[in-house]
């Protein structure tokens, strides 16, 4: 029942090892990737092949090959021409996760590059390059010359990955997102690992969220994909560390576009809330070790204080045509939102957080929808704090004021008001591959 | 995340509840057929969740209800203007599975109607109107008037299913075949009763294939599969029975399009090889009672010692414009194929034989194919036979010889020559819905 072809497979056979629990051989994984970035393995059949690999299940061998065949379908960066060693993190993304933006010039300060190529946000976690299109006159897209001057130049670059790097993966990446695929463990850690991988870094850091907030939502789940992501960069020469880090309650006291700035230039001024400095900093750690280039914790700390991490990003920023200095945009509208009771408050659901943020317009429902600069959610509490019923807990901000009664819905019953609270940690895990 | 939509349900939600093993609502079914049938599911939606419900199964209420929205995809038939009952017939499909040709005319003789709405072979198993279609005149295709009409004056039509009833099931199976999931039990199960109970018979008998000629090669998936088919007829109010039978050696002496109905006619002349008689008479036996006028089986054999089956069988295939007494066409070529041992033959593969025919041109490949009446295997020997090496124990038919080759290399093991042989019987077990 053969058709005549010069294909060295049949879809339908890579599809039926797969269905039937079986390991799909090299050959087998390099061809499908490969067919169906030509269009020769069709739309329907890789999503069949991805429902029987998210239930299924894939070997270490083969998600490393899986890996390596995305990666072999677009081009290769390379950063072998620096002065310095590359470290780069990547962030499973959660609510107020603005933590990019501070640690880039961070760890600039002690001579580790690092090329952060980023996405914009769909959803209700946020997307690093929304956050910097605040900063009035700064650009995401570089060219790889402007990427690689800059990155010798200051030390740290955040930017639009280009889409040159593992093509397969952005195709795969749009069908999973209709097919109910999204959520399989090797997918998820094979499309975020094969860009790292093509981007050519030395070594990388990965913050694995797990809580409400997060894609995540429990440690068992976050630890088998960090673990799955650790072994990649592994097998693939880059040294690669998980931190698995609580995403239950917002970091930090923002979430949205230029709120998350601003905070994030507190942190860099030395200030700024302590679980966003302590992440940065337990993160600048692991990259800056993971680089080769250990430097202790409390000299990381310094060089938040000192400024010369402020001085790092008002060169980065710079760089990318920002003005650092630049009064940036709020929203012209707030609405606050009050305690219920009075008490500590106990807990407070980062999810619940997020779409709050993302419908006051910080985010985005469409790929092609725009984001409103000054929209977001500013906590004036936290779990920990005392409140009186009444009081403000939350300012919204937004332009379109018609968007506060659904943000609003979204924040009913995600703050709990109790009598005592037990701080936890913000690093759950940490697993390394080297 | 959710984007502005008149339809009542997510695609992506759909999936994603088969996917975690939980149950389809009778509403998500309803719309998940309506939505794919119209184009807003796409291909590559309807794929995933065919995986997911193959690797994750379905509940029996599940399936009813999925066949039930195949069947309101399309126009329904209704026999009820007819002076007498209805009786149908399906076959998972088998090597030499020409027993449609005999037991429609047989059934008729008892005043049961047999409306047989078929359709045409693709890979090894053959089709029921490729074998008529080798008569010279006949036609397959008829208007519902003329299937009625025939209904009423002869008892029994075999012709082409209209594109009308459960078109679903049409879209889906395409979907099926290039996907890897052609072979899930709810999916096999409801493709074929949605078409049945469509049709509107009163009464089904179910011929389930069981061997290496047969589609289900063990015989507890093929309980399975008529189990459930058996369930969705009696839920739909059809009376419904089911026979699983032997297909590990091809049926009768023939597999190919005019050799098989050169053997029907044996079989309607009193004549015949036993096993093919045997099945035939036995479904004949299944069918009448499942209409409400069963008949003894001595009574069934005699309509086709006395000559009545076969008046009912040249009226049937004058009623569609063919020539019962016109020659059949043979083959061009032939070939032998040589007995490698002295013994009795112990197994004859029937898949190694379904191939040899259809390599020879009794088949075709693709659906836009056409095949040689004539191409075909005639067996001069079968299990239980003793034959002496260097004997022809098959003859190879084709227009081509140029494929006498691939027929040949299919054939290569397929008969084991030994010492003794115990033999089986056709009908393996019997599951009843009524």
């Amino acid at each position: 029942m053969t058709t005549p072809t010069t294909e060295p497979f049949d879809a339908v056979d890579v599809i039926v090892t797969k269905r039937d629990g079986k390991v799909l051989s090299d050959a087998q994984i390099d061809w499908v990737i490969d067919a169906y970035t030509r269009g020769v393995v069709a739309e329907e059949q890789m999503s069949a092949l991805n429902m029987a690999i998210l239930l299924n299940g894939m070997t270490r061998a083969e998600i490393s090959r899986w890996t390596a065949a995305m990666i072999a379908s677009g081009e290769r960066m390379d950063f072998s021409s620096l002065s310095r060693p590359t470290s780069d993190k990547h962030s499973t993304g959660g609510v107020g996760d603005k933590i990019t933006l501070p640690l880039a010039p961070l760890v600039a300060v002690f001579d580790v590059a690092v090329p952060q190529l980023s996405g914009r946000g769909l959803g209700h976690t946020g997307g690093t390059l929304d956050k910097l299109e605040s900063i009035p006159g700064w650009r995401a897209a570089l060219s790889n010359e402007e990427m690689l001057d800059q990155l010798e130049d200051v030390g740290a670059v955040i930017c639009q990955a280009g889409s040159g790097l593992a093509p397969a993966d952005r195709k795969l990446y749009a069908l999973r997102d209709v097919t109910g695929t999204v959520e399989a463990i090797p997918l998820i850690a094979s499309s975020i690992m094969s860009k790292k991988i093509a981007e050519g870094t030395g070594a990388l850091v990965l913050d694995v969220k797990v809580g409400t907030g997060a894609f995540m939502k429990d440690i068992e789940r976050a630890r088998e994909l960090a673990r799955t992501m650790v072994d990649l960069g592994t097998d693939a020469g880059v040294n690669t560390v998980a931190l698995l880090t609580d995403m239950s309650t917002p970091l930090g006291l923002a979430a949205g576009n230029a709120l998350e700035v601003r905070e994030s230039v507190e942190v860099l001024s030395g200030g700024g809330p302590a679980d966003v400095v302590d992440l940065t900093v337990a993160l600048a750690v692991e990259m800056l070790a993971a680089a080769g280039k250990p430097v202790p914790e409390a000299e990381v700390r310094a060089a938040l204080s000192d400024g010369r991490a402020l001085g790092k990003w008002n060169d980065m920023i710079r760089a990318q045509g920002g003005d650092p200095d630049a009064e940036l945009p709020w929203a012209a509208h707030t609405q606050d939102v009050l305690a219920e009771a009075d008490g500590v408050i106990t807990a407070m659901d980062a999810y619940a957080v997020g779409i709050a943020a993302w419908r006051l317009g910080a985010g985005r429902a469409r790929r092609e929808d725009s984001v409103q600069a000054g929209a977001g959610v500013q906590l004036l509490a936290k779990p920990g704090d005392t409140v009186r019923a009444g009081e403000p807990i939350m300012v919204l901000h937004t332009d379109t004021p018609e968007r506060f009664g659904r943000a609003v819905e979204a924040l009913e019953g995600a703050v709990t008001i109790g009598e005592a609270f037990t701080p936890g940690t913000v690093v759950l895990d940490r697993i390394s591959g080297f």
